[in-house]
């Protein structure tokens, strides 16, 4: 099988590293608009040698796994040279603006819209883990448009990788996803500008921070060229998402304000019940 | 040494673990106004037998780890039993209340204010962890009011366990932990109730939900009833900390909204350097 990777960060390089193992003799190819990045990329062993779009056309697979915006770019390019039984397939955190950009495209039914809920806070190819696709779920979305040969060496490669799949059409996945992934970022990304800011003031007040801080502040670490084109192409779910919040946090503030701690004790127990949500996913 | 401790939750049960590792022969009595915590906690050996208030007078150390609106009663009933050479610490996470409340008591030299910043989300005896405060940061306040005999007693007993020692008032202790603890604590269950909110309309929701989800609603899982009486002691600072966490996201929120994308990229990349502040924690 013949892989090449467009993207050679942290989702390309762990697609890399975990294609290697589950399938010995994998010819993998690769390439990444950072020098750096590809010379690294090379270094790792992540890719067997650079390749470009001209042989797009003889890969089994090619993987775009570069920021939202330049995803959409990528993949019409990448349709413009495949090969009839090319299988393309993306890893963004978007899927609306691309199943758009792609729909007329008379490739359209090379590629696989996907996205594999996985990462870390860190980005690059020196990031890149082996196992980080095992046991997560991979959302696949408009399956239908895919050519039922390719839907299939797609779905063989996911198993192999041991991730589990859903099926949603694109709007449902952005909304959704706003939700249990894009407003976590957010949420984290202010409440570590929060501290830093009473930090000019207060020196020291990280020598206070114990776990509960590390772990709620843990994506403020994440990539804005990352996580900048998410914000963009998700922006009305995303302000939806945030609307919300800000109210929920206003309200609890307001109830502080005005004593009514019995009130606080029944918010906080109602959302206990988050616990056992939270056991499915770890 | 005899060591009797009041509250036999996540707390003092890893009290107990951790002093009979360090102080091979200790004899550890306890309390706790749950019967059944009381029984889980000899089930699980936490303590050798059980004792009241009257038994306070022979022990050498008493620690009260109940929640902290329980903890200012129960510091002055401590306070008039004990025994010329007892030393009292607590383990709350809000300090100017306690401290305002002992001020005046004739054995204030007896007591020393404690707060580890050590714990998980779980609660109750069996959550006790014998390694909770290795390596952990406990910060004491008003140390000058404590006997210099018991002062040294218990850092001989902080030492022991692995506990970073730092000094402050309780003030400024309550204005920097409401940043780096109470605050994380709000936007963790107020993400988590935003998200379950979501989940009523929209079945499912969770499947979607991977580690980041997972790191940043942890929190949550956090017992209301040690919270609720925190939130009500260092209701000003916290106030004051949601204020600001609120007015930053509504900021954040009007860049999206103006597609100011490029301004959206530099504020995140701006809270990026929180990373070499918390490769300091971890």
């Amino acid at each position: 099988m013949k892989v090449q990777i467009i993207g050679l960060g942290l989702i390309g390089g762990s697609f890399a590293l975990a294609l290697r193992k589950a399938s010995p003799g994998v010819e993998i190819l690769g390439s990444d608009v950072n020098e750096d990045h590809l010379q690294k990329a090379q270094n790792l062993k992540l890719i067997d040698r650079p390749a470009g779009l001209d042989e797009v056309e003889n890969a089994d697979v090619v993987i775009i796994a570069v920021p939202v915006d330049v995803a959409k770019k990528v993949a019409i390019e990448v349709l413009d040279h495949v090969g009839i039984n090319t299988l393309v397939f993306d890893a963004g955190s978007t899927k609306t603006g691309l199943c758009e950009s792609i729909a007329a495209h008379p490739n359209r039914r090379n590629f696989l819209a996907a996205h594999p809920i996985a990462g870390t806070e860190f980005s690059g190819p020196a990031a890149a883990v082996e196992d980080l696709f095992c046991n997560k779920t991979n959302i696949i979305c408009e399956v239908e448009k895919t050519a039922f040969k390719l839907q299939e060496r797609a779905l063989e490669i996911f198993q192999k990788l041991g991730m589990r799949i859903r099926y949603m059409d694109p709007k449902a996945h952005d909304r959704h996803i706003a939700y249990v992934s894009h407003l976590s970022h957010i949420s984290s990304f202010m409440l570590g500008k929060t501290v830093l800011e009473k930090e000019r003031n207060e020196k020291d007040i990280f020598d206070l921070a114990g776990s509960g801080f590390a772990s709620t502040v843990r994506l403020a670490k994440s990539s804005p060229a990352m996580w900048t084109p998410i914000f963009q192409q998700n922006k009305d779910n995303i302000l939806e998402t945030l609307e919300e919040y800000i109210n929920n946090l206003t309200k609890f503030k307001s109830l502080i304000e005005n004593d009514n701690f019995n009130e606080v004790f029944l918010e906080m127990e109602r959302t206990n019940h988050i616990k056992k949500i939270l056991n499915g996913i770890n």
